[in-house]
């Protein structure tokens, strides 16, 4: 078993360049020798090195001192390191696990951060990179984690879920701090499932934010969104209660509080200006709303497998269809009424 | 069993004259006959008569044509009424209860909206109006209801209550309206503690604002604010699932974002003016906080049956301890790792 002894004396990998990738490498480097930070642009990875700060994607944040960044994934793993962080986005994932497979031991422990999933598969994150890299040790991290607070050391904590308690360890001894708490899960499945169907109720939220309804409505929308992730998790093999956790109604909390929120800006759009299409709506946000492509997957899975979500299917009508929003509440509101256990 | 047709010629009694009785009036005048609001003050049901509104408690609202006030018992179950909506603070229930059911006829249907405990008992409203009224037939309201916005029209719902399911099919026909949705329950004891518990949380948020901390430290005390109200109210008999529902998780929401709840009030003045008394405190917010007594009546008696509650604890401390808010977290945080299912 390794101790939090072993870990003070060793180096860890990141892989991203992002505000997470950013905000953990900083975590990390506090329970570790030495963190490298593996991202795709040289000249982001030298003005790291300079400024010690990433400006473009988390001003807050003032880097360790152990924390170096370059772009040569051969020196991210020279020598060898005990532990990689990936958070990258969900997209680049199979091909740079792929591309970084060929400099890994197999001895690494990994963790992933990245909250997706593959579109047609519906493969989640550690499927990918357990089909893709050399190690089998592999866990999640989720949980209500916007970078920017934790950057400015904001009490939080996350949940780290793997099938192994080893890597379930790691994580609590590489991640905890005196303001960020770990707390382990084995309900992979449920951690991952829960990080994605967020987004789609984070563009529900963002569209009752823009009608301006109040915290009724709101605590409404995430209780029984909650209940359709439940279900749908359920289905895909994940526990209950994990959805009653940070990584579930924690995270689905923060996000659709967070008006930074991709997705929660989408939904926004959508009601802001109705007659505009789903693709000028995401060129205005800009980057990725993983949200939108997870709806459209999620709902319609759920129609083939009868996982009742009329929720996700009304973000799936406000994105892809011109009805009214009103309209779309109205149906909602009215259908038949329900057990408050159903989930 | 009872229809809907049955109701819309029925009358209906609210026993209470402040924000959320007058609101749910209003809903409950929309399925019947006729609604008459008792309240202590004649002084104020002569307004409500003569203005159709209550501008003291709900100034958002605007009474049906349908709804009277007045102040005399003997009055409103003149003739008999078929259904009574009990909305008096706790305290007063017990005194009142017994006082009203002289004029009842124990065929009422009673839904209670009331939110507390009987402090030394630890009796619940339901327990309460049962051993005091002659009616069996009774069953609890509690959701996400802020009355104002309500009062507003915005789309909000509830759960109904009750070991008899024609009770609740009586809150759902009485109370359902294309704004306003019901859940129905049969977790009676889940549904009343989990509208009391979320008061100690309630102080606990307002603390955290008034640290101006972030999402993630807001999502981090309701998750595991909402674990504790699983451990304390599944020893108490309840279902864990109803705390997910919206009676838990959903109220919880609601009211640890309202500012203008008196607990959350009472947590933030905690933290702001760290020197003064719980007394003093108290007389500044005004009216009653009855997370105050709840969060004492819950500490102790999760200390008698080893009810692991940290954040209660911690809430306990700041009301009744001198120590500062900075050390209260500073324990809270670096407590040993925990499971993320441990409820």
């Amino acid at each position: 078993m390794m101790k939090k002894d072993f870990w003070s004396s060793s180096k860890v990998a990141v892989i991203g360049g992002g505000s997470w990738a950013s905000v953990l490498a900083n975590v990390v480097a506090k329970n570790t020798q030495e963190v490298r930070m593996w991202m795709r642009s040289d000249e982001q990875a030298r003005a790291i090195n300079s400024t010690k700060s990433n400006p473009t994607y988390v001003k807050e944040l003032k880097f360790s001192e152990k924390v170096s960044a370059g772009s040569d994934p051969q020196k991210i793993f020279d020598g060898g390191v005990q532990a990689v962080l990936w958070a990258l986005p969900s997209s680049a994932t199979r091909e740079q696990a792929r591309m970084f497979s060929k400099y890994m031991s197999g001895e690494e422990i990994v963790l992933h951060a990245t909250k997706g999933i593959e579109p047609k598969s519906l493969k989640r994150i550690s499927e990918i990179l357990t089909e893709e890299l050399p190690t089998r040790r592999i866990g999640v991290i989720s949980g209500p984690n916007l970078a920017g607070e934790i950057a400015k050391n904001e009490p939080a904590a996350t949940v780290v879920a793997s099938n192994f308690s080893e890597v379930v360890q790691a994580g609590t001894d590489l991640l905890t701090t005196e303001r960020f708490r770990i707390y382990g899960s084995t309900d992979v499945i449920g951690v991952e499932w829960a990080g994605v169907l967020k987004n789609v109720l984070a563009i529900a939220a963002g569209a009752v934010d823009a009608l301006k309804m109040g915290w009724n409505t709101r605590a409404l929308l995430i209780t029984r969104g909650l209940a359709e992730m439940v279900r749908f998790g359920v289905v895909m093999g994940a526990k209950e209660s994990t959805f009653l956790g940070l990584a579930g109604i924690g995270d689905l909390l923060a996000t659709c509080s967070s008006p930074l929120s991709r997705n929660y800006q989408v939904g926004f759009q959508l009601v802001q200006n109705r007659n505009q299409s789903i693709e000028e709506m995401i060129g205005k946000v800009g980057g990725v709303a993983e949200g939108v492509q997870t709806t459209r997957s999620v709902w319609e899975f759920s129609k083939q497998h009868k996982i009742y979500m009329p929720i996700t299917e009304a973000v799936y009508r406000l994105i892809h269809e011109k009805a009214s929003v009103q309209d779309i509440i109205h149906g909602l509101m009215t259908r038949p009424s329900q057990k408050d256990s159903e989930f």
